[in-house]
């Protein structure tokens, strides 16, 4: 029911795309329409030059379908404009990510972007991060057992993300993912630090301090932005 | 030519371990050494109804070789003792391990363990880390290229880890190591910290506040004893 909201997030990010940039290119469903946009834009030549760094195989997979040039990435890159998604947005502008399994490359390509703006519908907007959605730990497949049995005693409750035919779900790089609550936890940066201590974790979803602005679009297609430089 | 040195202290290792023990199996070539040394100690009835927590598929093939039975890691683990080498020990008893390629499940065993022995010979005393060894730093393959101009732009001479024949190493977990230059870094611990938090990396050879004990054997036989608690 959020497609049309979707879309016109991911229509307003195509416009702060210039000539000459290289682009992240985000995961999930919102991230998979601006990819799309982006290029119908290059198809039509509103857009030259352009070269996107994808943060999944999903990703890659659709910007190549779409006529997208990709960055060559073995010397490094960085990104002028990430374009993603996110699954909770906090009035601070700090999000959970990783519903898509993603989140690993995501954060990296975040993190070597000069900007990153988020794109979502309105439904992804939360007063406190975790109300909705779990936070996704991406966890070595060897250490699974002992960094769930220490998440269970910490309260979080994690539980392995599955494949729709109830098996592991493995990410990209062949780790699992603890889908974990935190609505009951009030100091998320300690807990980012907390989980990212944890030998045998190698990645988890809060995103905090990476994104610059987000585009959110409501199913009356109203569109509020959100930047950090405003938020509270 | 340290071999009989490693040997000493395989065996001085094997004294730690009593019966019904879950005993953590680390990597390289003196914990291969305290494998085999166990392995006979089951073999002759000396000790009994032992597991043993692998930290490397080298060291699984070896524990089952040498007949240790292995604990079935899918309910976490945690081992009342672990028995692993070491690259580097400074006077402090902190380490750089991770030349053998299992850095991560060797931190995931080491951090789960009630006990961790460190053996090792004395040339792998330093008055301080990275003295001798590289740092080695796992990273996702995908973010190689950012990763690496990163650490290269702090002073840290990154180096791709090659196999015997010049291709890129990929670790049992599938990503690359870049061995870092941190002979002229100061402060060890902000260090770990600065290259925990760079998105991409999946773990480091910094063992910082995690051995109790190191045994250290010389080329004339003498055995020294380094404990948590006594060093300054």
């Amino acid at each position: 029911m959020y497609q049309a909201a979707k879309q016109l997030a991911a229509q307003r990010a195509v416009e702060l795309v210039s000539h000459g940039m290289c682009v992240g290119l985000g995961t999930g469903s919102t991230a998979a329409l601006f990819i799309e946009e982006l290029g119908k834009a290059i198809a039509s030549g509103a857009l030259t030059d352009i070269t996107g760094v994808p943060t999944s195989i999903d990703s890659q997979r659709l910007a190549t379908q779409h006529g997208i040039p990709l960055a060559d990435l073995s010397n490094g890159f960085y990104c002028d404009l990430t374009i993603d998604g996110a699954d909770e947005i906090d009035p601070q502008l700090e999000l959970i990510k990783g519903l898509g399994g993603a989140l690993l490359r995501e954060k990296v390509v975040a993190q070597n972007s000069r900007r990153v703006v988020i794109i979502a519908d309105a439904s992804k907007r939360v007063a406190r991060l975790g109300t909705k959605s779990p936070l996704p730990v991406e966890v070595l497949p060897f250490a699974r057992g002992v960094v769930e049995k220490h998440f269970a005693q910490q309260g979080l409750r994690p539980k392995p993300r599955l494949k729709p035919d109830g098996r592991i779900l493995h990410t990209d790089n062949g780790n699992i993912i603890l889908d974990c609550s935190i609505d009951h936890v009030t100091d998320i940066r300690q807990l980012a630090k907390d989980v990212t201590g944890r030998a045998g974790v190698v990645g988890h979803g809060l995103f905090i301090g990476l994104a610059d602005l987000a585009i959110i679009a409501d199913l009356g297609g109203q569109v509020e932005l959100l930047s950090r430089m405003s938020c509270g």
